[in-house]
């Protein structure tokens, strides 16, 4: 059983930080919320959401999974206008769920959850640096290295944090000191990673007013970040292998 | 003989009404204003526009016909900044209409009344229910529509007025009481159209403050509502076979 | 030797004058500035720019030329936010311009000045007819003029500066008195020129709040104009053969 009522915005950039890299998702109710994780199609990228029961105006639930068509639900979220509400209504025979918008209210089909791809188990990484960045700035500089590669390092090196991106004729550099970043452990960390997965995620990220990065080297990186108050968000992403 | 000044968004929002349906059309000049019938090429619909002569801020005409095409009056009238006026003069021996916008003249070749397909004769129809909601409901009712299928229920049911669409998968529908209504006239009424026509015309509808909505039982749907003071519209729209 | 920093929008701006007719230029630096000459591939239009030393938050350099693919450097300058401000320093050695935006460096790669095209000599014209009018109107003109044809007459008769376009069903005019101009030199004057190069020049032009027109008959226009204090831009553009 599931009934809620959520501000739209909120629950439209919930989903967009999963839809970057997924289409199809089991979300798993609980009494405490809606939660999620899932792996891209190239198994290069993992999601985690959760969206606390205290991020909606009204939660009222008993566990169980449904599985869902992000694309469509996006799709529909997207006649909502800003600082209208969304009222969900799981219809658990019909196999579908209500969503009410203003006067209208549609009827999503869902999936079946065992159609969708098993949900993955997110290793527990214990890595060596970490920094917090407001969201916007890690956006930019996301969006300032596509201009010259496809691929940027992160790292951190004594008390400064970095990202590189080197293309054939031009290079692009962010440096950012301990003083000038929210948060720092310091710790020795350099990995490469695909733009292509960070530019997916950016859009998200650009929304949190700040993020954190854990870094080692040439490992996983783990970005999370809160999106408004409650709905948590976290990627693992995996690293490439650098090249000289 | 027409001379005439107008605020270039009144002239450009009626335009616009009409252009969704036909590229060429037959202006009838009168003391009274400016007025055109309009049919669209498949038959589907039909259009009467009326722009009084109140609606202008200068105005002065003998009657006469002119044919006009649509497309490229809306494009030169797109040059016009916001709270522009736009300044009408009729150049009868060379059929041509003289536009102007601040410094600029633009002269415009007109069409041969006779070349221009007939004016339609708009029947009389005395339909059952009446609703009267914002244009700016119907508009976003209309889109939600399209993202299910391809056409849409309009109905009234007791005091209920009602869209419903339903797609291969998913529905959609739209459901508002008396007392959520502008204005309503109870009635027995369910006709189903293409959401094609309907959402060819829901941009002008959507500027509307009212639209009025007239249904009967598998009949044609006649939308009404005005733009700006003095500025008429009317649409007649057949209904599609419902098939189940 | 270069060392500079200048408000984004304004390096931007000024850029833009130029991108708009060449992709690579040699800039000349000079203790008192950037300054640029260059024709456009089909030797129609000639362009040059000046950037003050006093436009720039800090100016510091030694005479030198640098090769700059204008196209990389404007997709670089438009990652800056409004009210950034952008460092420029030369990196001799390695033919490198490093451009710094917030916590983002970028290293340019420069282009051999003699791989660039010689930068044309710009003839000493004086022509008869001068006009000045506000940037905006002048852009205005040209998009009203590119609906008609792919031509326009620039001209001047007694007090009155006009701009004609003819198309085959449509026709366009411009007409200003000097009491309508920001400044007017009379003289007999109407030459014939293509709406490419002018819709090309016109974005930059209408930035301009004031936009100096020099015209002739059957001669080369010339538009000068300056953008924010001290960037000085100004076109020659070749007249076209009329024919009637």
């Amino acid at each position: 059983m599931l009934k809620a009522v959520i501000d739209a915005e909120t629950l439209r950039d919930a989903i967009e930080a999963v839809s970057s890299l997924v289409d199809e998702v089991k979300f798993t109710i609980t009494e405490k919320g809606l939660e999620l994780k899932a792996v891209d199609p190239a198994n290069v990228a993992m999601v985690s959401l959760k969206i606390d029961a205290s991020a909606f105006e009204f939660y009222q639930a008993t566990p169980g999974e449904i599985g869902v068509d992000l694309v469509r639900l996006s799709d529909l979220l997207s006649m909502a206008d800003r600082g209208e509400r969304v009222r969900l209504e799981l219809l658990e025979d019909e196999r579908k769920l209500r969503i009410g918008v203003g006067s209208l209210s549609y009827t999503l089909s869902l999936i079946d959850p065992s159609a969708i791809r098993k949900e993955p188990r997110i290793p527990e990484l214990d890595l060596p640096a970490h920094v917090a960045i407001p969201g916007a700035e890690f956006r930019r500089a996301i969006k300032a290295a596509e201009k010259v590669s496809d691929h940027v390092v992160l790292g951190v090196k004594d008390d400064i944090f970095y990202m590189e991106a080197k293309g054939d004729i031009d290079a692009l550099k962010l440096t950012m000191r301990s003083s000038e970043l929210l948060d720092m452990k310091p710790g020795e960390a350099r990995s490469l990673f695909s733009l292509d997965y960070l530019s997916d995620m950016s859009k998200s990220i650009g929304k949190a007013p700040e993020v954190k990065l854990e870094i080692g080297i040439d490992y996983p990186l783990r970005i999370s970040f809160m999106l408004k108050d409650n709905v948590h968000v976290s990627y693992l992403l995996a690293p490439r292998i650098e090249q000289e």
